[in-house]
Formats: structure tokens, sequence, C-alpha cells
């Protein structure tokens, strides 16, 4: 791997984003938790700040003076390692620090980073910089992801953001293209970044397959609807099943119930019958594929098309473009929407790669022991910052998930 | 009845002093619910806003325009025939409005109400804002009440208001008066403001009995707990056993575990032993009184011992005193503590007097459908207005309920 | 009170009618358990032997020696002072004993309860052994209850016993008779067994009002239903409200839903018109009434009928009847199905009389702790032993509970 | 794939056998259902029969009369192809048909396959003949593991089944064998009768890897215990420390809270430090592994060590010895314990392997719809017949399920 490089302007930069991504927002906004894993807005400024302060300023900067040490308890999020924890669904009930106390920490400890970024830390200790600007990317997609979710439940589904409104176009036909491909390596390669579980890289068998040149639609869900794909067992997973049942799923989250329409930061929009369809869950995207005839793709298909096309990214799929929506394919031949715009579910379940070991220390807990019952999702989305994005990276939630911006593209056997 | 006067010094008085409430508060500090049946601080200064719009601008000032029609759903608490609700426990996931919006419209109703009560409306409309105003008064307990057990979940307890500190004193000896009243009348009688749910005022055989000089200390409460008050099944009615062992009930709420010190909206405290007990359910006062050989009064015997002592009303254990906790006991004879410092469990459940009807109208649901599985309270607490005390007053709660500023009187058979 | 009288033949009868009970009944049918509150037929013939082993043979016959001590846990329904608890909803998984083995029990206790009683024992014992006697006939009804209501959740809803079919007739006019007294005495007279619960007679006040001549019928009860009682919140308990919107209730228990047909423990069969609704719960009743212009009657108006009325017992409302079922009223003037029939609802919460005190001993948790949170129910009902009816007798359920036969006798402020 | 070969012996042979596993059993213990996810005996009794009336007899023999049409509701499992389902949580409450009903109408089922059998049906049809008697030695398996855990929860720990006492041994040291294999084939060959999910037969790589001689004893998994490793959150999974927080998960299923004991069918026994640790979940398995420095196999590394060893098959693991108990290791060179005994959970998630396509018609529910968030376990248990055994035979469970015959065999990377 080779020697990382942080330097003090790319550290002020990533951070900064974070905090503009509320700039147009209240402490109320910020403090809500509706759902049990949509953490508040202002739990992330303080969550990211506090990994900084654990892991690098307490660890390795002597004369770092912790500000509020009673604040660890709450701000850490799942490391054993490091302490108690306060429950992930009960970030909501802590009205105090306040936003501004949280801000005012947030300048604090970049300070002291700055500080400490300046005096030339240890290769090991740069690394760890470096995943916290990682985990700090991370944290930029899941706080607009969090922050999405819970102002969905409000009833009169308050607009707080204003976004531009994207061009619709005409939708590409749906086509698949044939790969032969017998044998190939995925995993991550040691020229970057790259989280522990995409490694090691490791040969695997690919048997024939199709891939979709294109993610599904809104219209083509819509289809699926209409034709009643949500009333029939015989399409569905039976855990999926039950989870449909047992939750009353009828449609994507965010829809409403008209099917006409849907609820974005910006408020409710019209549905884009081009656009792809998103929100869905594992179960969804697996129960119209079966109804399609298809199948999803598993995650070294995925990855293999990945790295052997050129020509299919698109930097305007990313955060940075201002959307925070996927876009419609546009009237082209060829692989589509591949990178940014959506996550797209594979059919693999989120398990270690062979000879898979997580790192020692602090950070041991960060990716390998969420290794079961979650299924991987590729290829980054709308809210992902362009430079967090790999073409091995996994994503993963769990199979009834949804408000991660994940959409369907088919495969086939060939 | 009489006729009430409503004048604009007064309505201007009430409101504004729900606003003084929250004067030391922040964004954050109102938002959050954390309890199902606690609503955020926010929803209450919404709420009796609503109240005014709804109930008296909307039906009976033409000229008055709603500025918010779409906020009538989420403020409405509990009244089907004004239109549909919001559930209760997700009082906490309303963003939106902000609070300052919510003040901005509490100074619109205002204004409009002062120039409404300036065009002297008929008796019938005067007496409905008369209601509004001990609404009004009721929310003002009701804002501190559930604010304090909001916050108490915070694993930080965090110090959220500025509170002056009594004096504590020597607990005099615990007595008996004997009553040796046979019959007496209970109920409002028709010289001012009452609900209806004090009516009709009706005649009660009372056997003879004995009522306690004052209230049970913390330090009385603490021997019922050394000696396994809780613990031992014979004591307790046999849902409050149930509750009891399911939520692992084993101390006064917002008592920590050390049993030294306990939670206020000032932050954590030493437990004070001659205050009295307090946030203790009937489960718990009910099991205390049978352990000490006695029971708890009925609300008859209650309120002919009010009626009928003089001398025993202190208006420093009413909220104005600005102490939100109740004073120990004094070192002289008689009884004390009987107005305003703690409401006291009776053994009466909360039904109808005999005759009662509930008002016709839009308020007829404040009071009459929530005679059933509540008990009685009496007497006021010290987060109780002066101005909204009346010895007829009937305060009720669920038996496992414990937020209110509750506390024990013990009676027994004479 | 008289010395009560216990002979062989009287304890022979009432144990052998519980096992006549259970005659067409197969093991499967006494196992099953389908909901919490309702106890396997088995953990009926095995608790009730449990009582007399547990309270007079090792408390007073000392050559008596237990065959199975380890039975004693999980036959012991609520008394903690007799030792460890199972959970009465687990009651069904019970498997072992085998209900022969439960049967071979009862009839070795039984043989020694005959030999201890020819014996001459003490008053207070032989006060026991008829307190005994007392909660075998409670049984009995509960017996049958829990059977009910266990078997009616198979979707096939079999019928299991063969029962006899009563006559139909012409429902007389709903009238009400005005009752002007105004001070009467309830409670146990000291002339005969009565439950502690019922105790002291004690003297209330009674303000005028009016009671029906008859139970509400079906047909009308069908009426309520029709013009949207069920759909109507201003007609219910708010704690009703939540309870029938969080249980989807939409009519009484066993009715079937096309609002034809009912089932029984012979199956289904057709609704009877003019036969009086059953298996309401209180929120019903109470709604009920409410829609119709009225009310309840509290427990000591209705009391005071009852004792008052002469002509209006009518031996073949209870059990020994053999149908199990409330008989139509008659075409005749006056009060009507005031005995036997169906339990009737009062508005009354279940409370200790005036200077209540339980019974010492192994049985003072009989009755006193359930005096919290439940109403009252008078009258008796087609599945009461005759023998065990009293006009002072008080049952009592939870205000949403439907599984005992009971009923609506409306009643009005004169 | 072979013609198969249905014979009556065959047929008569494994149906007669499910009916002897109940030989010593009464109609309570059939009837109890104490886990939402272990059926009644009795339940089994009647869904093996359904299993061929419904798919066979009404399907391919046309004279065949349904004598109980309205048991088609109840007995189905989760074939929603064919009609609704009756709630597998509420299997319990299914009182009748009575178990001497139910033995009945196996009775007359039997008769008329054999009759059907005579008229030497079809190719395709004798292939859902076979489907069905593996079908029924599945239930075979359930029948035990059901009745054992539904008489788990019984406070007396009843015995209900007279079993041999194995003699116990001395345990040989754990070694590990390494394999170098790079490449193989896993899944069914098409030599006989095997399940959809085991096709189709595919290549797969394999890293070099170490696997071990012999399940983990209780012994072994006592120190894991004593060592504190269900207290420490860094050897789980994240959801497996979830699962084992919210169910206070301390000791395996069935050991006794003194760590001495454990609860089978024939009642409690000592633990035998040398027989393999059974009734643990994938998480504790994961736990287990992590604490050992070592890692679960995948199902390819397992079946292809199962498949180039000679030598390792025992006979006397599976049901048929009569034990329903796992042996110890025997103090001998090389690889024990592969093939019954205990099922061996593996690392991997239960997918489709490459290619895989569900059955066409009724049965196309039986397999593929549960491929989601299962571990696969392999190698068959003391509770399997040994005609049921293949090599290629995926089982498969929740990560939380522990009722099953299932242990651990270590695996680590080469």
């Amino acid at each position: 791997m080779l020697t990382p490089l942080i330097d003090p302007t790319s550290y002020t930069a990533i951070r900064n984003r974070t905090v503009s991504l509320i700039a147009d927002l209240e402490p109320e906004d910020l403090q809500i938790q509706t759902f049990p894993e949509a953490s508040p807005g202002k739990w992330h400024m303080a969550h990211t700040t506090w990994f900084f302060e654990r892991l690098i300023l307490m660890s390795f900067m002597p004369s770092y003076r912790v500000p509020h040490p009673e604040w660890h308890l709450i701000f850490n999020s799942y490391y054993h390692s490091q302490g108690q924890l306060h429950p992930r669904n009960l970030r909501g009930i802590l009205n105090r620090p306040l936003l501004k106390e949280v801000l005012a920490w947030r300048t604090q400890v970049d300070a002291a980073m700055l500080e400490f970024i300046s005096q030339q830390p240890d290769t090991e200790v740069v690394k760890l910089i470096e995943l916290g600007l990682q985990h700090e990317q991370q944290h930029q997609e899941l706080l607009l992801m969090d922050l999405h979710l819970n102002l969905s439940a409000h009833p009169l589904l308050p607009a707080v953001k204003k976004l531009p409104t994207g061009e619709s176009g005409k939708t590409v036909p749906l086509t698949f293209l044939t790969i032969e491909a017998w044998e190939t390596w995925i995993g991550a390669q040691n020229d970057g970044f790259s989280f522990d579980n995409e490694h090691p890289r490791h040969r695997v068998y690919l048997h024939p397959f199709q891939i979709a040149n294109r993610l599904i639609t809104q219209q083509e869900f819509g289809v699926f609807i209409k034709e009643g794909g949500y009333n029939d067992p015989l399409l569905w997973l039976d855990d999926g099943w039950s989870w449909r049942m047992r939750e009353c799923i009828n449609r994507p989250l965010y829809w409403q119930d008209d099917l006409q329409s849907t609820y974005a930061l910006s408020g409710t929009h019209s549905l884009d019958p081009h656009a792809p369809v998103a929100h869905i869950s594992y179960f969804e995207a697996d129960a119209f594929a079966r109804w399609a005839g298809a199948r999803l793709p598993t995650e070294a298909e995925w990855e293999h098309i990945a790295a052997h096309q050129s020509g299919i990214f698109d930097p305007n799929e990313f955060v940075e473009s201002g959307f925070l929506t996927a876009k419609p394919a546009i009237n082209r031949e060829g692989l589509q929407q591949f990178f940014g715009g959506l996550w797209e579910w594979t059919s693999s379940p989120y398990t270690p790669y062979p000879g898979y070991r997580p790192p020692a220390g602090a950070v041991a807990e960060y990716n390998g022991k969420f290794m079961c019952n979650q299924m991987v999702l590729r290829g980054g989305s709308c809210l992902t910052p362009i430079a967090h994005f790999r073409i091995s990276y996994r994503n993963f939630f769990y199979p009834h998930q949804r408000w991660m911006a994940g959409g369907i593209r088919l495969a086939q056997d060939a």
C-alpha cells in the first residue's frame, strides 16, 4: 500500500463539507430521530468529531486536553473497545449538547487536528486519519439519508432544503450485455485507500451471465405494482413476504399512496417515469427480478463488469452535483448508471472474503462484525462523495432496509 | 354560576406566564419526546394556542384568518370532534414548525384574542375563554412535568434550569387527626370557575376515619425500601406487582440508584430526608400505606377535611414560589402540606359524580371520556399555578404513572 | 356468621360436578391455551384439587402424605404466600401431568378430604373447606368460559359439546322502572357464606334513578353496529376507543363477521335476535349505553333493586339448566333476567367497601389484591352454579374483557 | 438422473417409522407448542399425511376421495400455491382433529398410496412420491427436535422417553488437517435423490485451509464460558451480541444454569465433558471460533473434505441407533464425527448455487424461497435417518436458532 498523504487542505475541505450539508437546516431539524436506525443530524456532527478526538488526538497528541470527556459515552457509535455505548435508537433524546455546542467542539477538534497534522505524524497514524476522513464521508451520506428518513414521517411532509430539479429524458430500452468471463479477480488493489472488507483481493469463478444496460425505472416498477407484484407470495423470498405482510409494504419508501408522487427533502414531487426506482429493499428488488424473469447480479459479477468496462463513469452522478437524486438514463447504447446514481443491490450476502482479517486495535470493529444477515450493494449513489467511491467498495444493508439510495440492475444466467 | 369576567390583563398575564416558563431553554430542549406520554415543550406552546384559535377565534370571530390551517392536524390533542389527530407518542418527530414559528403564532393569536375580548363577547363565549385560560394553566403544569420526564432519560442528566434551593427542617412526627363526620357534601360550589367533573355537588356518607397530619417523607419511604417493601408481593395490588416486576421498579422516579440523590431540572441533588417523597405511583403509595398499616384516603374524605380545616393554606407551596419542588413539613401541630406541594393520591377511582353530564359541544371530550382506569389525586402541587387551584379540583392519572408531582398522605379507619 | 355445615354428600356433589363438565371432552381439548387469560381445562381440574390439598390437608391433616409435591409449583394460581408461581399465560405448555394423572390425583385428594371431614374439624377449618367449595364453583364457571375462549380461535370452529337449543320468543319492549330510593344498605348479611369483598355491609345514598326491565338484545345491539356505534369515538371512553382501534373490535366476541352467527361450544349457530347480547366488554356496554342516551347502573343501584324486588328469580337461568347460554326475555311486565342469564356490567370500579379488611392467612390474597382497574358485574350467569349465587355477589373483570357471559342492562338518572 | 424406484415396502417402512417415534408419547405431549418455531408432534403426523394426499392422491389418483377436506387449511405448512395457511406459531391451538383421528387418517392415506403405487405411476409422479418420503424423513428429525424444544420449557423438565445411555470416552486432542486443494466441485451428482438446492453441481476455488479432526467438546465450550466468552462483545458478530444481550443467552440451549447438567427427552442428565457441545447458535459457534483463534469452515470446504476422505463414516451416529444424542470422539487419529452426530455450522449463507432454478409446480416453494438470512449446516445428526443423508445435503437455519442438533467444527486459513 502506498503511503497515504494527509494535508491540512483536504482535511479541512472534507470536514467543512459535512457542515455545509446542514447550512439551511435548523436545530429542530437536526435533533429529531423518528426511526431507530436513523440518527439525528446533530449526532452525526458530533460522532464524526468524536472519531478524531478519540482515535487520534487522545491516543497520539499528548498535549491535547479533552474539553467534554462526558460526551464520549453518547457519541461513541458501536466501538465496544472504546467504552460504554448509548443505545442507537435513543440518540434523538439527547437535547444536550446543543447544536451550537457541538459545532463549537468541531472547531476545537479541527484546530487541534490541523496542529497535529502539521507535526508530521507516523504513517500508521496518518492511515488512521485517512480512515477518519473516509468515515467522515460515509457519514455525509448517512446524514442525508437519515435526515430524509427522519423527516418523512411528519404528516405535513415539510420541505427543508432547496434542491435543483433535473431534466427528464426518454428511457433507453432495457437490453442485456453477455459476459463470457470464467475466471476473474475481485477485491481492492493496494494502490490507495480501501476498507479492510475489500481485502484480500482474490480469484473467483464467474459463470456466463448477462447484465442489464441500465437501472429499472420508476415506470417499470409501477407496472410491477399494477400487475400485483406485491400481492403474489410466489414472487417473494419467504422472509420478504413476511416483512411485506407485517409492515403492509405496497410501494417504495417515500412514494405517496397515490403512486404519483414521492417525498424528497425539498418536499413532495411527481414521480419521474424515466428515473430509476429508488428506496426499495432487497426483498423488493429480488421480487421484481423474479417477476421480470431475471435475477440480481452477484457482487463478483458486478465488480467484474465495473472493472472491465470503460467510459461508463459520469461524475455528475455523485453528491457534489447537488441533486441528491438519481438521474434518468440517457438515450445511448452501452452500460449506464453504473457508478453513483443509486447503490445496486447484489444477490451476495455480506461475508468476509477468503482470508479476511479485521485490522488490529480500535478499528477492529469497523467492518468485520457486521458480516452476517446483510446484503452487499455496489456502485455508490447520488449521495456519495465522489472521492469516496471505489470499484471494489462494498456497501451493506439488511434485506428489508430501504432508506439508502438503492435501486435495481437486473442480471441473467447466460 | 356567576358570570365570568375575562379581562385583557389577566388573559395576557396567564398566556405570558407559559412563555416565561421556557425562558432559559433552547429549541432542542423543547423538541424532544423521550416517553410517549410526555409531550415536547414546543408542542405545549402550540397546543394551547390551537385551543384559542380553534375553539374561540375560528368559531366566534368572523374576521379572523387562520395563518397556518395545516397545523391544526398536529396540534389538536384529543378532540375527535375537531378533526383528525396526530398520535400523542409521535409529537417529538414534529421538527416543523420551528419553536420560533410557534412563538410567532402565539403572538398573532394573542393579538386577535385581545381584540376579540375587547368586543365584549357573550357569556357563553367568555366561559369558553375562561376554560381556555384554565386549560393554559393545566398545560403550564404539564409543560414542567413533561420537560422533567423527557430530560430524565439523558445519560448525563443535564441541568437546564437554575432553581433556588430551599432550606430543610426537622420533620414533625406523624400523627393522625380523627374525623367523626358521617355525612357531608362534595363537589364544586357554583361561585367561580370549576370543571364539569367537579359537578354535581352531592351528598356522601363518610365513615369515621383518621387523616395524617403531613405527607410521608423521603426518609420514611427510604425505610420502606430498606425493609424490602418493593420485594414483598403481599404488600402490593396484583396489577401493581405485575407492573413493578415488568418494569423493574425499585425506587421513586428520578431517584438515582444510590438511593442518595435525585434528578431535578437543575441537575442531580441529594435527597432531603425531611422533604415529602414525590413521583411515586398509586401502586407504590398503596403498597407503602399497607406496609405502614394504614390506607390512602378517599377523595370524599380528603375534600371533607380540606373544606373544614382553616389555616392550612400556604401560598408558597405553588409554582409561583419558583421552587418547583415540595417543601418539608414544618415543626408545628396540626394538618400541613394540604394544598400545593404535592398532589395526594386518593383511593378513589376517577368516576363521574352521580348525575354528571359532560358539557355540550366542542369541549364535551374535555374530561368525561377519561373516567375509567384512573385514580383521583387531590390538593395541587408545587407545579400548579395558585389561581388554578380549588378544593374540589379532581386531578387523575393511571395508577402506574409517576411523573406528576404526587405524594402520599395516609389515612386509617377510625 | 352462622356455623357452616360441610357434609360429605355436598362435598362430593360439588367436586363431581366439575368432572361432569368435561365428560364429553378429550385430553387435547383440555390441554390447549389459546389466550393468556384462559387456562386449559386440565389446569382447572388440577388447581381446584391443589386448593384442598394445600390449604386443608397439608395444613390440618397430619396423616396426609402429598403424592406429588412437585406439582405445587405449577398448580398454584396466584398465592404468593404459598410459594413460587408458574406464569398464568404458560399453563398450556404443561403436557405433564396427563389428564388421567390429574384425575387420579383428584380422587386421592377427595378420599382424604372425606376422611378429614368425617373427623369433625374445627369451625375455622370448616369455613376454609366451604371457601374451597365456593372456589370450586367459581372454577366450574371459569372452566366453561376458558374452554369456550380457547376453542374459539380454531379456524374450523369445532363443535365439542352437545348442547340443547332453547326456544326463542318475542322480545318485550324496553321500559324503565323508577326508583325513588335515597338511602339503602349494600353488602352481605351474615346469614351464610359470602366472600370477604362483600363486607362490610354499609349504608349508601342512592339518587333517584331508573332501571331497565330487561337486558339489551342481540337485535338491539345489531342496530348499534349498523348505525356506526363502533366507528364514532364520541360514544366511547378514551381507553375504550384506543382498545377498539388497537384490537380492531367491531362486534361482540364470538360473533362471526357476517353478523348473522355466533360460535358456541356446540359449534356455530344463528344469532337469536331476542336473546340478550353477550360477551361484550365494559367499553362496549358503556358505548352502547351512551348511544342509547342512557348509562349503566352502579353496583349499589343494582343491589338495591335486587334486594327489594321479589318474583324475579328464575332457576332455569343457571348452569344446571344445561343450556350454557342466556335465554330471551319473556313477554310479561316487570323486571326480568336479573339473576343468572348474564352478568350485568355496572359502572362501579371494583374497590373495597368502607372498612374492608382482607382475611388473615393463606386466603388474604383471594380477593383484595385485585381491587384496582377492574369493574364490577352483578347477577350471575347461565354458567354460574345456582347455589353459588348471592344478591351481594361481586364479580369483576377488566373493562376490555369479554369472555365471561356478560351483558347490558341500562339505567338512567330519574 | 436415474429413474427412482418406489416400492410398497420402503414406503411403508418410512411412514411407519414416523409413527414409531411417538410410540411412548401421550396426546398431551403431542399437542403442545411452546415456541413459535416448534410444531406440535400431532401436527407433524398430520402434515406429512397432507403432503401425500394433496400432492399425489388429489392430483394423480382420480378415484381418491378426500375424507376431511377442511383439514387442508390447517395442515398445509408453507405452500402458498396450495391455498390458505394457518399461522405456524398457532399450530398448538388445534385441539381437533384429535391425535387418534390424525392417525386414522394416516392409515387411510397410506392404504390409498399403496394402491396408487401398485398402479405403476409415471416417472414424474414417482419422483414426487420419492420427494414425499424424503420430506417424511425430514419431519422425523423435526418431530424429535420440536418435541424436545416444546417440552423444555416445562418447569419440571419431564422425562417422556426412555433413552439408552452411551459410554463416554477420553477425548482425542484437537488437531488440524491441512488441505492444499485449490479447485474442486460441489453439489449433488445425478446418481440418486437430491434436493433442488444441491444443484447445479459447480466448480469452486478453495484457498488452502485446515480443518479440525473432531467437534468441539462440552468441556471445551465450558472453558469458553468460564473465561468470559459470553461477556466479551469483541468476540461476537454485532447481530449475535444484540441477540445474546436481548435474550440473556449465557450457555447452550438445554444446559441448566448449574452448567453441570442438560435436559434431554429422557430428563436431565449430567453433561458429558467428552461429548460434542450441541444446541448452540451460529452466533455462539462463530464467537467460540474467534475466541479459539480459528473460524468455521465454508460449506465448500466442508463438502470437499467430506467427498475426499474415506473411512470416516460411522452408521451408529444416525437416528436408527436410538441414542438421540451425539457420541464423544474416539481415541484415534484422523477425521471423526463428520457424518451424523451433529450438524456442523458453516460460515456460508444459504444462497442459490450458480444457475440454480427451483422446480416447477407445487414444490417450487420447497427450498428456494428460504435462500435469505440463513446459514448452511452440513453433515447430518443423531436425529437424521441414515438413508436421508447425503454428502451434498444442505441444511439451513437462522443464525440465532439452536434447537437442531448442531455443533462446532473449527477451520483455519492454512
